[in-house]
């Protein structure tokens, strides 16, 4: 059995970046560059790793072709994270510079729009349902991403809300990359729902982290300055759950409804977050988002991958990057 | 017969808006007021009656279905559009503000990212091999603009260069709308192929027009305002051969070459292209296009729709908006 969640997959990982390498080739020189630039940043990898475990939890055996289909979504994700930081006007990700920042607003853009059509141009070799399935998380994504802004710098925001951000923000992508290894491994439609909600679970519960982690994070690991939520008034499970503090909620609200915080004031802001529960409320929550993901599990036939999704959703929470 | 490319199509025309309609609805009020916004703005539907046409052309007689997947493509394009109107900071689209401009930019990028989701999303339920069609087009669309940027403001630019980037940036998606067509009628790859290649030369037709019109173009038919692309340093061919002419080729070329242009400049630099045969010599590059374009038309059954197809060529060279 499995010792960490990677351990099986190992070559599938590796595939995974060669088929990225392969698929976001352009015979365009600037463009090609601008592709290596983000494919080669070393992303975590999650959301194929969901895929092709999902994939072979279900008994599928062609290896490839979930890797394949694996990559077409880390493309997609890489995709959707160049637009977000365009959106968000993000300085630094992954330990350098954003691509729009690194060459061009309106070059990032292209090159965004190219990696999802190369995404989607995989997914269009596997099936027609697959496609359904990551283009609703697509449209879920975008919808999302109004919410989000609706809330910015506002305190009157709750639990509810947040949910309802980051699932479309980052569970359905993550809920489509495990359907997607089910249907592939043509199981029935129960064990692709079952698999389904276990990843939108650990979704919610990698957000939560992520979302603490902008509060804690060591920059070395995490790749990204520390409170951009905070600057950006995103409404953040961390920065609701401290608001709701008796003490310290009034004068951290004050700071949240800001725009153009100083550094000082955005350490406050984290001072204050800090002082009180609110962290280990998120991990708790972000635990029990991923105990209830393993409930989802019970159906799936015991094997050593169902094993790794386990350990996945284990480490979605412990997770200190 | 019809006398105008759309007389026999006017249901599916109005089907068509319709479906982009109740397809790009959302339950978020702004983001569902600025799809509005840009699906409202009266586009031509160019794209649409190309896809329609076929169809029908090539015997389909489900032309519910068919408006459907012309509709995907007018979402895809009006997509992409958002994003070019970003990347060129465009101002003004069919007669009102960009909606960049009238929104922002980070939530226009949300939008035609929405766009296109929506748009692959009708596609995903016609055929995976229809979507792998569009996606190429989309590829190629990014490439293009890459292209394109190279050659902004350079004055060593030729005609081949120009029909390569015009080739991803129109042809290849209005190419891919014959193809959905009569693939979507079940046609003989034959078949498909040949309005492909009538479809990609009324492209090339369409887009040398289109750039006449920036030079020569009435803003109240137009939509935009005139010499856009000498402002953007875009290398369209009515600058490109007039940048060949002996007399006034020289001051155009070194008025293209400066970014900034002010008004009183950019207005000597359309009188210069006036002076030049550039235009006329364009409107005979566009027509040769469209004669090609026939010639394709040729083993394709007699029906009133081929007839609307040969109408349409003429069209495309014709139009003044």
């Amino acid at each position: 059995m499995p010792k960490a969640w990677f351990d099986n997959i190992l070559d599938d990982m590796r595939r995974v970046d060669e088929f990225a390498e392969e698929a976001t080739y352009s015979d365009n020189p600037e463009l090609n560059e601008m592709c290596r630039y983000v494919m080669g940043s070393g992303g975590k990898k999650f959301r194929p790793a969901v895929c092709i475990l999902s994939y072979l939890a279900c008994g599928g055996e062609d290896r490839e072709t979930a890797a394949k289909v694996g990559t077409a979504f880390e493309i997609i994700h890489n995709a959707s994270l160049i637009h977000d930081d365009i959106n968000d006007n993000g300085e630094v990700r992954r330990g350098r510079r954003t691509l729009h920042r690194e060459y061009s607003i309106s070059k990032a853009v292209v090159v965004g729009d190219f990696l999802l059509a190369k995404g989607f141009s995989i997914l269009a070799e596997s099936s027609v349902d697959i496609v359904k399935v990551i283009v609703n998380a697509a449209v879920a994504m975008g919808e999302s991403e109004f919410v989000q802004q609706r809330f910015e710098h506002k305190d009157k925001v709750t639990e509810d809300d947040y949910l309802e951000i980051i699932g479309g923000k980052t569970s359905k992508l993550i809920e489509a990359c495990a359907r997607a290894g089910a249907m592939l491994a043509d199981s029935s439609e129960k064990s692709a729902d079952k698999l389904g909600l276990f990843a939108a679970e650990i979704g919610v519960a990698f957000q939560i982290v992520d979302d603490v982690l902008d509060v804690t994070g060591n920059p070395h690991m995490t790749g990204k300055k520390v409170g951009l939520d905070l600057e950006e008034g995103k409404p953040t499970l961390p920065i609701i759950y401290a608001m709701e503090h008796e003490t310290y909620g009034r004068d951290l609200a004050s700071l949240f409804r800001k725009k153009g915080l100083s550094e000082e004031e955005k350490d406050r802001a984290i001072e204050l977050i800090k002082s009180t529960d609110s962290l280990d409320r998120c991990l708790a929550r972000a635990q029990s988002a991923a105990d209830k993901a393993l409930k989802y599990l019970s159906g799936i036939p015991e094997s050593e991958y169902k094993e790794s999704l386990k350990l996945l959703a284990q480490y979605t929470v412990s997770r200190d990057r």
